[in-house]
């Protein structure tokens, strides 16, 4: 998986856990629809301001999100 | 700090680790040299990619680039 790939998996199951539908999450992260739609599929190329906005909104660490998606339940904290 | 301090103190400090300069690492990462020093100093908003990128330089996993310096030394591995 490349990073985009990593992402995108990470941000849709995180999301979807969480219970949100991509339009509730948008809201909350300030983020299109549809851009989140696209980031889930892989599509997107986000700066790191964009990730961090991903990550505030699902409160885990910002660097969480582009790592494979086995190791991510290990480091559920939010950056100080 | 923002993530784009993180990311430049992290780079900063792996880059001085590893015993590169900055126009050699630019070299060995395909970025140019002033990019790397506005990186550093967290001036820059780079995409994913550009970090996958510094990562695979420095040999850590994408992730931790975007982390606290302090959590970095827990995590060093590439992604697989």
């Amino acid at each position: 998986m490349n990073v985009r790939e990593r992402l995108g998996a990470n941000v849709r199951r995180l999301r979807e856990a969480a219970g949100y539908s991509q339009e509730a999450f948008g809201h909350m992260a300030d983020i299109h629809r549809t851009y989140v739609s696209d980031v889930e599929r892989g599509r997107r190329n986000p700066t790191i301001d964009v990730v961090e906005k991903f990550a505030s909104a699902l409160k885990v660490r910002t660097g969480s999100l582009l790592d494979t998606p086995a190791e991510l339940d290990a480091g559920k904290q939010v950056d100080g």
